[in-house]
Formats: structure tokens, sequence, C-alpha cells
């Protein structure tokens, strides 16, 4: 790995900083398709059953008691918890919590998590400003168009140096949705940006610990924050973003300055995000997709002899590990992969807890999966065959995983995925309500009835 | 200029956050020199008294007025005003106050600022938790050693890609101090370290708005959260300062290990500190510190005909404007910095102001002055004649100007510096018992006498 790439400084950068905060100002509200926004509420809703789902994770409750030192002001939720606090810290919480089980959205180009830092900030805001569902949907579009963007521009080179992307255009792109959200003009909505761009958030060496969750939860602190000291008359560089020595270039080796304006207004990036069905990298999806789909056609654990496994070599290099000991080792093994799916016909973050990790049964069938490399299948595909005891071969091709952009889960499927993770916290019913209620946002005149659905009775 | 070096990455690098952490929580208290000591002190009041002197800037109301949006409890002080806040937004506005007037502390090794964000963070925490003065004094110098070792091992590629390296290093000093104040042990003292080095703080490009300011404040408030954070339990990377994809290497191509542990706990880098007596760039410290010893000496402006200045390129370059229209023109200019030497005697902020500079004698004096670059002076120097009305010519060489690390400034000229910021905001007489304050911090049991004359009657 070479850690930095030698290129000029760009000294004749279009004024990005100023064409996205005219975008964000000035867009017309719900000036989208109805596919858009359609996607803004499958995003909304996917983002709010992971940070509800994560709330009693003990990285919620260490970022809680820090927070509790501050003696904040009960002015708005914590998703899935009791306790009421400041709208930073609101923001901070349910950015941690929704980043928590890593099963939150991807924006696949970029592999950015966009919802954690924007609707994190936004809904702690909304909440405290009164702020209409149509106004925190808007946003929501608006803010991830901005940190998408400028992670298109950025990408790969700037994750390959090692941040953690969704954290680093995260503070910018909460600080666009909140300054949306805020109503500010494209001048203090510039000056937002600006404070935000000083703000990058999160390095990857931090994956596998609470820190990783953190930069989602920092980032979208960060960008609320900017937003509030915009509107109040804080300044910043105008170029903030583009200049030699602003945020782009001082941490990115690439910066292709067209992706922040190419077909602006016209296509959305939150077009193009994706949620995922298990709580696991996307690399093992498709094994688990396909012997999910043995589960349906009704082939079951206690039939089986022999699964056999071609996968891409990727697959085994990320996720080849054959006993895993506890719940964490197993999101690196497509085995326990393959053997949660047939047995669950799921793999939510129960799937993965540790006393099912070890269960016996689980034990005995992952021994029965024998993976292969195979060079003709791609990373986004997995070949299945069940041979089972009486000598039957019944085998699943799995061309793109359930949750890819070209088979995205079904509203049905992202229901059943938010009951999975709202319901041990809330209930089924509470949690049905919930639904209901993210998916008829736009129509809310205040916020104030969903966030009372989001924390237990 | 290039953006960035082609390096590549190091996979083995010391233990850089362990061995740091364990200085901080190890080290015995006031286990170093009187020298350090005083200059402990000498930090600490320099830094108290900018960050009251500001308090009434436009930035310090900006951030103020958004820090109120969360309602903040009144946990700790803003210094130089009656607001009260939570400790997070008191080392926020702090943090910015500080570095308002760019009249802050430096290290002059790597120009970082050090004293901004650890001691923002440390004031508004020892506040909160009680602290004795001792314990103030303790996480200041280990909070600026870590900042500041950093600093230098990142220094200078590290600043030369674009970053403030006073916020992007002040994050980690911030935490490393907290941490510190908290009692935490070596494994949550890098814990804190740990989530820091996800939160580096600050672009150049922001230089001349109130974003640059902010980085220092932004840093104190990550630092000081960081810390909280790690004392309850939130987890971040034992690597998270030197791994491949963890701070320094990703945010700097030099990374020069060595000036992390080298002489560790020997030498402290708060002993480089150096304090500005003049509220301008350093360049033209030499040439006004030539001016005010012509006025010692007797010379009056009336009796001046003409002022002929030697100086290095640098400084014609750099501040070579001969008639600034305000007051942020004058910093860059090196005539009114010899006129105000002349007529005041001394350039502190007062000698900046927009009418100061438009004022007619100043303007005649200042057209008086004649410079040119002589190849034989180096930056650090300057060499005036003054001629006289009458003939008589009076030269004055000054090697080294006030407020370098070899010509340091006495206590009675830190004094006078604190006075001309706080005497406007508290009074002359507050301003005196406040200095007999900061004097005697490692003495008092708590610190709440101390801020209590940090606020106006």
């Amino acid at each position: 790995m070479a850690r930095n790439t030698q290129v000029a400084a760009d000294h004749n950068a279009p004024p990005v900083t100023d064409i996205l905060a005219r975008h964000v100002a000035d867009h017309p509200s719900r000036g989208w398709s109805d596919a858009v926004e359609v996607e803004a509420h499958r995003t909304f809703m996917n983002w709010l059953g992971c940070a509800v789902g994560a709330a009693r994770h003990d990285a919620a409750d260490a970022a809680l008691a820090a927070v509790a030192m501050l003696q904040p002001a009960p002015q708005a939720t914590v998703l899935g918890r009791a306790e009421r606090v400041d709208m930073a810290s609101a923001a901070l919480v349910n950015g941690i919590t929704s980043h928590t089980f890593d099963f939150d959205d991807t924006h696949l180009k970029t592999i950015i998590h966009p919802a954690g830092p924007v609707a994190s900030a936004l809904l702690a805001l909304a909440e405290v400003t009164g702020a209409s569902g149509r106004r925190l949907i808007d946003a929501l579009v608006l803010g991830i168009d901005v940190s998408c963007r400028v992670g298109n521009a950025m990408y790969p080179d700037h994750y390959d140096r090692g941040w953690h992307i969704t954290g680093s255009t995260g503070t910018v792109g909460a600080a666009a949705g909140c300054a949306r959200l805020l109503g500010l003009g494209a001048s203090q909505t510039a000056m937002a940006l600006g404070i935000a761009a000083s703000q990058p958030v999160g390095m990857r060496e931090q994956f596998g610990t609470m820190t990783k969750p953190f930069h989602p939860g920092g980032a979208a602190r960060a960008g609320l924050m900017a937003a509030l000291m915009a509107r109040h008359g804080y300044t910043a560089s105008l170029r903030a973003l583009e200049a030699p020595r602003g945020m782009m270039q001082t941490i990115s080796s690439k910066c292709d300055w067209r992706e922040i304006s190419h077909e602006l207004g016209q296509r959305f990036e939150i077009s193009f995000n994706s949620y995922k069905p298990f709580a696991c990298g996307i690399v093992i999806h498709p094994a688990i997709d396909a012997c999910a789909q043995l589960r349906a056609r009704g082939v079951t654990p206690d039939q089986v002899e022999r699964i056999e496994l071609k996968v891409h070599s990727l697959v085994l290099e990320l996720t080849g590990k054959k006993e895993p000991a506890d719940g964490l080792q197993a999101k690196f093994s497509v085995y326990h992969g393959c053997a949660a799916g047939l047995t669950f016909g799921q793999a939510g973050e129960p799937e993965f807890a540790d006393d099912v990790v070890t269960r016996p049964d689980m034990v005995t069938l992952r021994r029965k999966v024998v993976a292969t490399v195979d060079e003709a299948i791609d990373e986004a595909s997995a070949d299945v065959t069940a041979v089972l005891t009486d000598g039957r071969r019944v085998h699943v091709f799995i061309e793109h995983a359930i949750g890819s952009l070209q088979n995205p889960m079904t509203d049905a499927q992202l229901d059943a995925k938010f009951h999975s993770l709202t319901d041990p916290v809330l209930g089924a019913q509470a949690s049905g309500r919930l639904i209901a209620a993210c998916r008829g946002v736009d129509g809310m005149a205040d916020l104030r009835a969903l966030v009372a659905l989001s924390v237990p009775a």
C-alpha cells in the first residue's frame, strides 16, 4: 500500500463550496422524481430501525454516560431509549447506534453509509425546531447528495489513504442537511459547509472498535453545530472544500470536480442507496441469499449431507473463517453465513449472537459446507448445491444478492428487517406503528409523534 | 506546491499510542524542573489573557448564540463573559477566543499554538470536577507534551499539505490532558487518545476567517469529549495514532516516530513555548521591537524625518503593505508596525484598531519608513536607524526580537500584555488579581476563585 500519490495542487478548482451551497439552499422542495422520494423514505426508515436496534449496546451506554456529564437539556430523543439529551448529543448517540451493527445503508459507489451522519443530525434538529416531515425529507435528500458527491469526487484514493469516508464526508453532508432544515440562504449555507470542511471524522484503523460507529455520530454532531454556528453569523472560507489548502485537496489525492456538479439537481445520489439484508460484510451476502433460497425450497439442515459452495476468491480471502468462536468472528465466516441462511432463512443481528454461533447444530452444519473458489463466478454472485442424504442435489445460483442495486430489498423485506431490529426494543406492535409513521413522514406537521414511537413504552 | 509525497505505509511503527498513554497516565505530579513549572504557569496565564481579551469579539458572540440553542447547563465559565455553559461548549468558546487575536502562544518548532486546545479543555473540565490547580498544571504540561510531540513527528509535511497543525494535533493533546485530569489509567488514556485520533481539526484555507480560531476550540471540545467517553468505557484502536490507517500516517507523509519518545519524561515541549509581544505575524516583530527601543531612548515621532529599515526579504514579501486601510491590513504592514512601535512602544490589539490605523499621525509616520532588503540580515533580526530633523541618527539593531526563545518576554512584560488584553474587559484592578491567581494556580484547592475573577463584575 502506498500512502500517497504525488499530485500537484489544483489552484483552478471550480467553486465547489458555492455550487453545493446554492444547490442545497435553492433546490425546490420535493423537486425530484417519485423514485427519489420513495428511496428517501426507505433510507430514513432503515436508518431509524438500525439506531433503535442497537440502542442498548455498550457503545450507546458509554456515549450516553459521557454525555450525561454535560447535564444536557432534555431537548431531543435518543432512539430506542428513555433518556432525552440536547440535540447535538442526540445526533451523536443516534449516529453511533445507527452504525453499531454495521447493518445500515450503503452508497455502493463510495461505500459511504450516508444516512448515519445526515439523518442523525436532522431528526434531532427537526425535533427541537418543530420542523415538518416534508422539510426533513428535503434536507435528507440534499444532505446525502452533498456527502455522496464529495465522496464520489475523492473515492477511492481518499479511502485508500486511511479515511473512513462515511465520517469524513458525513460532517459536510450533515451540515448541508441542517442548513437546509434551518432554511439558511446560499451564503450562510456555504459558511456551514465551510465550518464543517475543517472537521472530517474517522480513520479506518478504528474498524473493529466502538470508534468506528462513533464516526457517523461525531460527523452528525459536528455538522449540526456547524449549521447552527453559520446561522448565527460564524464565518468560514467560501472555498473551504476546493482550495489547495481546503478540505478535499488536503485529505485526498483524487479530486474529480466534475463529480460535484454533473447532473446536479437532476440525479440524486440517494437513488443509489442500498440496504443490507444481512448483518455482515456484503461479500458474504450472495452465499447467505443462496442458502436462504434452499430453505425456501424446502431443504432442511437435517436433510443435508454437504453444501457445495462456489465463490469468487475474495469471499474466502475476507470471510474464510471455518470455525468462528463468537459472533464477531462469525461475521467473517461464509460458513456461518450459509448455516444461518439455511437454518433461519435470514442473518440479522440475532443470527450472529454468540450463543447462536456456538450452538451444536450450527457447528455441525458449518462443517458440511465445502467452499471452493471458481474464477468464473463474480464477487457479487454465488453458486450453491445442497447434496442431500437421499442423494438428491438442489442447486441455486445467485447472480445478484438481495439488497444489491440490481435486486433491491422489497418494502416487505425492509419491514421484516425493521421488525427484527426494533421488536426486541419496542415490541412488535409499536414497531409496526413506527414503520407506518416512517412511511408517512413527509406528511407530518412535526416529528413529535414519530419520535415518541421510537422510545420504549 | 506538491500536494503529497509518495511514501510507503509503515507497518512497523512503534506503539506510539501506548507509549504516550503511559507517559500521560504514569508520569509523577510535578515531575519536572522548576523551569518547566514556571513555563507552564506563563503558558496558562498568557492563554487566559488572550481568551478574556477576545471575549466580546463577533466570533464569540456567534459561537455562543449557537451553543445557546442547546440550552446548556451552566456548568462552566465562558472567560470574560457573564454566560455559563456546559463544559464542552465552554471548551469550544474559550478555545475560539484564545486564538481570535492571533496573539496566543507558539511552539516555534512546529508553529503549534498549544495552549488553545489543551488549556481550554482543561479549565472547563477542572471547574466541573473540582480539580485542584496542581492537577490542572500537571495535565497542561502533559497534554501539551503530547500534542507538540505528535506535531514534531509530522511537521513540516503535515502542515505543508494543508492542515492547521494547532487543531489537528490539538484534539489529541486535549484528550491527553483531560485523561490526566480525570485520573484515567494508561489503558483508558490510550482509548481517549484513540477516540481523539479520529478527529483532527482544521485546514489552512480557513486562515482569515472565524474558522481559524474555531480550530483550537473544536479540538478542545473534541478532546474533552473523547476523554469523557473513554472514562465510561468507550473503545478505540490501541494503535490509532501510528497504524498504517491510523491518524498520523493518514494525515502526514512524514512520521518520525523518534520524536514521540526521544527524552520522553525528561524534556517537556512546553519549555519551548513562546509568547507573542505583538498582535501580528512574527516576521514583523523585530522591526516593531527596534522602533519601541528608539522610543525608549527618547525618540519621538515629531522628531523623525525618516526611518531607515533594513530587513530580510521575507519581511517585505509577507508584510510589505505600505498603506493599510484597516486593522486587518495593518497586520500585514511592517510600516504600520514601525509606526506603532515608535508611537506607543507596543503593538497589541488596540494598536491595530481601525481608528488607530487610519489616524493622520500614523499615516504620516508610516510614510516616513523607508524599508530595504538586506541579505546580510536574518529574518529574526532588524536594523533600524531613525534620521531626526536635527540631523542626528539613532541606530538600533535587533538580533532576536522580544518574545523569541533567545529573548523571552519577562514576567513584567507578560503582565503588561495581560493587562492590555483584559483591562478593557475586566478593569485593571480585577486584571491584577487575576494575574496573581494565575501565578499561584498550582496551590489552589480548586479553580472556582480563579474563574470567578475571569468574568466581568
